[in-house]
């Protein structure tokens, strides 16, 4: 605003309103500010882009690629904005492309079961749209209510439901993708069964926009289950949490959602979101099953008679659409209630082979107790998929020292265990100096040269996945 | 053997000797004939390998890449043998490696719901041993019996379930790969949750070996369904049939298989094979459906009215294992009785959106008829992709050029019903003057930079997936 009032916008500025219209552009210095973060509570030091541009279509997209890549400008890709690795912040300056004004659902296709979007939708509301055609899009990020479908393909987020259904990847059989010269690339075609040339789908789905601008996606679709049914069991140790788990799976059953709420989370949900959780429990099950109606109570039958043989001292069943969402709001609530413990939460999100999650969950509370960290651990328990929380004031030198001392120590706990640094949250540069714990140097080695071969001069959301000056 | 009582062993054959142990190398005349052949009926010429190697384990086939990348000698994977699209044919010579004795199971993890094993492992092995765990591993090429898990990575093979369940790339989650200079790559790790830098393995899966050799595969494995019921149900309309699938998906049900066998076909099957199929209908559909017994009646009743409904005139339901298996013995004869048919059969492996079918089916039929060509239609209509099998004598070139237009005019119709070149037998040396169909020019461009950046001696399985010199 300043800046424009003064008129002393950039050559950047002025190419950028050039290409999408004044109206769709940023450069004051408040504004950059407010695009200097995402849901990320970084640690580093904050960049600023030089001008954030609302792209209306792919054409415009390629412009601004073509004018970056001329002039050699750092462009990072946001939609949501809603990550927590640092994955759209503007490490280089240059240009932040939002694609949240790009939010159209384009089609839904019943008989090829699927649905082209941009990225600036709104999962839940891709979700919701394709309800009424009775179709389901399973991958339900925790923020799902303001995540979009670009920075989701781009993380290829999970969720609860991913222990059933896979993850974002699991969904994707097309994208439009302009690539780091402004071209137009599409990687494939409306069918899910495809196996013409290499899966370069795949390559950009994950791949934190340092490959490529997601601008369309062709998402499959799956019948929408008929019903579901869910509730909570507690239990005194861990080691029953996790047999429960594996039982429940040995007699045939696979939960849509299986997640794990520890202790802490139980108790700091309660102390601000009182619903009557129990909070002398050492952890929970939440356990959601879905499908026909007619087989749904008898596993859910055996899956009480299994906790109840694993010792859970507390079952908190659901019959009524309200006591259903009485056990779903007290899980969604957990972030929100270890937020209020402190002022920044730190989310991790290790995962494990899931035979290692008793050694993974008691080892995250020993590295926690260590640094003296208020931690409440859940997540995804049947995907070996678990997210410490850390409430912590970063403005403490020492709550922070220890805090990144405690998340190293975490990602090597994981990746001793056979797991990896990331399940569904990505690396972006939070954690980005760690890649090389978890994967060899022939995998880094090949995908840096991937890199290298897409975007040569480095100009897309650079700093991110790999560790580089 | 002759050249062995000669002793006019060539260099390579002697350095493979010395690598995998004489025992385990092949180069007589004879047995390198039985290696210019796949299970494709190329119409091409048949170029012939100087040597086949049966390596015994990873470090052996690193050594064999090491030796190949200092010669520049090209290298064929193979493991089965068993693809349709000349993809292990040695079109430039030089070594085969036969994965047949690399065929050990290494792990079955209930826990961690998945298994290690190496390429050399028949896929219904692999089924079989994983069953004993109540745990299941859907993808069934209809050659099971005798295809191997290295060939269906590298074509990322599908079958009748994958419409439930997906085809091999969805079950892969760690891949050890061996690149071309003899490098050992470990593409993921035993979390089939992992978003820790780029898609490695989805990289390999389906490059049908032109990117590097596969050592060794994690694959996923799911909860084997409780129980299973099939049922063939007979049409008069292709429209007719292609509606029942629609409004059976519309029903919220997902069935295990849902198959579609034109009249040829069936007429066909019981020439050669009787099980007292109805030769008077225009199609039928063989639906299975799959999961807790509980919820199978219900499904299967609603199935048989929505048949009923969409004008079914004949619906064969099973309610024994021995009627299953007969409905199933017919399905699967359907390839068997087309080779009785002539001396060769053609099969092709188009895809659509699934609301093209009845146009793809009709222009597949105006295009056999047209060029005179005995054709058996059957394929996984739920995902839209239909085999053409072409009954026909090579050595009668009218036939044969017949054929190889009625082929091009295939692909065509299907691309520009939206659709794709192959959706689960892959492209090999078969399809690979078409791939600019079905590809943009961006899109090969960026596969061709990556097969350079990968294997920049093109020695990796050349002259497959793209068309070159």
């Amino acid at each position: 605003m300043f800046n424009t009032l003064l008129n002393l916008k950039s050559a950047t500025v002025k190419a950028m309103e050039k290409i999408a219209g004044e109206e769709n552009v940023l450069s004051g210095k408040e504004e950059l500010f407010v695009y200097s973060t995402d849901s990320t509570n970084t640690t580093e030091q904050k960049e600023m882009a030089e001008v954030v541009v609302f792209p209306q279509n792919t054409m415009q997209v390629s412009e601004i690629m073509k004018y970056a890549y001329k002039k050699s400008i750092a462009v990072t890709p946001r939609s949501g904005g809603t990550n927590v690795c640092g994955a759209c912040l503007p490490k280089k300056g240059g240009i932040i492309l939002d694609f949240s004004k790009m939010n159209k659902i384009l089609e839904i296709n019943k008989d090829n079961l699927l649905c082209k979007a941009e990225p600036g939708v709104i999962i839940e509301d891709l979700q919701k749209a394709v309800e009424k055609y009775d179709l389901f899009y399973p991958p339900d990020p925790s923020n799902l209510k303001v995540s979009m479908l670009g920075g989701s393909i781009g993380l290829s987020s999970g969720g609860p439901h991913t222990f059933k259904y896979g993850s974002t990847k699991d969904f994707i059989i097309d994208l439009e993708v302009v690539l780091s010269d402004g071209t137009i690339l599409n990687t494939g075609c409306d069918c899910s069964k495809n196996v013409t040339g290499y899966n370069l789908t795949q390559l950009f789905v994950g791949s934190e926009g340092t490959l490529g601008v997601i601008t369309q996606a062709t998402v499959r679709l799956i019948p929408k289950p008929e019903t579901k049914r869910v509730m909570l069991a507690y239990f005194d140790t861990l080691e029953d949490t996790s047999k429960t788990v594996n039982d429940i799976i040995s007699n045939l059953i696979t939960p849509s959602v299986i997640d794990l709420i520890d202790k802490n989370t139980i108790n700091t949900i309660e102390s601000f979101y009182p619903t009557g959780l129990l909070t002398d429990k050492t952890a929970a099950l939440l356990i959601e099953i879905d499908g026909f109606k007619s087989a749904l109570n008898e596993q859910y039958e055996k899956i009480i008679e299994i906790c109840k043989n694993n010792n859970s001292s507390y079952i908190q069943t659901a019959s009524t659409k309200e006591e259903e969402e009485r056990i779903w709001i007290s899980r969604r609530s957990s972030f929100g209630a270890t937020a209020k413990l402190a002022p920044n939460v730190m989310t991790e999100d290790v995962v494990v082979p899931r035979d290692k999650i008793v050694p993974l969950v008691k080892g995250i509370q020993y590295i926690c107790d260590k640094y003296s960290l208020k931690t409440c651990i859940m997540g995804h328990i049947g995907d070996g998929n678990i997210h410490p929380n850390i409430a912590l004031d970063l403005r403490n030198s020492i709550e922070k020292d220890n805090f990144l001392k405690a998340k190293k120590e975490l990602f090597e706990l994981a990746v001793s265990l056979g797991g990896t640094l990331s399940g569904e949250h990505g690396i972006g540069c939070e954690k980005s100096e760690f890649i090389n714990l978890a994967l060899n140097q022939n995998s880094i080695k090949i995908m840096k040269q991937i890199k290298k071969l897409l975007d040569p001069k480095n100009i897309l959301n650079p700093k991110k996945i790999f560790s580089e000056e």
